[in-house]
């Protein structure tokens, strides 16, 4: 695709290097945003620039924050001894959403993925181990993606911890509310089957 | 959906702004530009900002262009007797795909479409009819989208210009090569019948 100006190709091959955004659709934005005002394109531009520069990660939980002390853990109505450990800032969000969860989190950055050259040591897992030992943790729940390297990460921060008397358990794994069991993977039907769960339980959690 | 910092929040805010991006997805686009450079994103940022600012409009033809006149413009190769009317530069584009087009250009900037309160006073029609009184202008072809306010734009250029003696032509329209007749509207079936055209220039067009 040739483009008459260059101005208007730098442009698109910026946009181009958003994931998921293609030569096409970047050319579809790119001359949307030519048809607003410069002003607003101007505030367009400093707001994405300005939010890289200033962006402040929490110095606790390493959440995305405005202050040194993100909202949650500044919130002295959550529970500080209940962390929940996630992947990244995407899943404290719908973890959120759901608003039954009412402890702080720890943000890993990432999980353990040799394959991606991603070691223990680029994630936040030594702060974590610190964190659990200096607030006395009473419990550390995963909520990882339920793969590989998930489960990967939590053996291996298990094994940091194991010498502290903190209970660590992991979100529930089993058929989604509104899946078909017909449909299920085979490794997602047989780990239910196994960690079956009272009924008593089930029906007091509806 | 609660984002943990107004940085954050205001940087999706901008990019929901784009046409067919959600919250969502404006959510990853802004998180992926978060794990990059603060230089890298503050050049993404410069450069959408500076396109819009100093991007210029083609003199003669309206195209997007670096300089006052368009590359396609001052090409002494292309035959400037010869113009093609399209509605926007994504148009200009598509054709200059096709590399099959040897004229230059005329970009109205949308068409006359009285619902959305587009007239021909919006357009750049005055400065075609002047171009064709000018530059003696041979053939206008209409490459203009095949709907209601397509031909509406073509009526009313066509009778600022009958005056003068310019052939004026449209683009074909037809079955789509690919396409099967089964699911073609009857409209274009119907009108492919009526303007059917002799076997001796479809076999030599080929």
């Amino acid at each position: 695709m040739q483009l008459p100006s260059t101005l208007l190709e730098n442009a698109v091959n910026e946009f181009c290097k958003l994931p998921g955004i293609g030569k096409k659709t970047a050319l579809r934005l790119v001359l949307h945003l030519l048809k607003q005002d410069v002003g607003q394109v101007q505030y367009f531009g400093e707001t994405i620039a300005r939010m890289r520069k200033d962006i402040k990660f929490c110095q606790r939980c390493y959440n995305i924050s405005d202050a040194d002390i993100c909202s949650i853990c500044a919130n002295s109505m959550r529970k500080r001894q209940l962390i929940c450990v996630v992947e990244n800032i995407r899943d404290v969000i719908a973890i959120e959403n759901t608003q039954q969860f009412s402890g702080t989190y720890h943000v890993l950055g990432g999980i353990i993925s040799p394959l991606d050259g991603i070691g223990p040591d680029q994630l936040t897992i030594e702060a974590l181990v610190h964190r659990v030992e200096a607030e006395q943790t009473e419990e550390l729940i995963f909520a990882l993606n339920p793969n590989i390297q998930g489960d990967t990460t939590i053996y291996y921060i298990q094994k940091k911890i194991q010498h502290l008397p903190c209970k660590v358990t992991t979100i529930a794994r089993g058929i989604a509310f509104g899946g078909e069991l017909e449909y299920a993977d085979e490794m997602t039907l047989a780990r239910s089957l196994t960690n079956r769960m009272p009924i008593e339980s089930y029906i007091s959690n509806r």
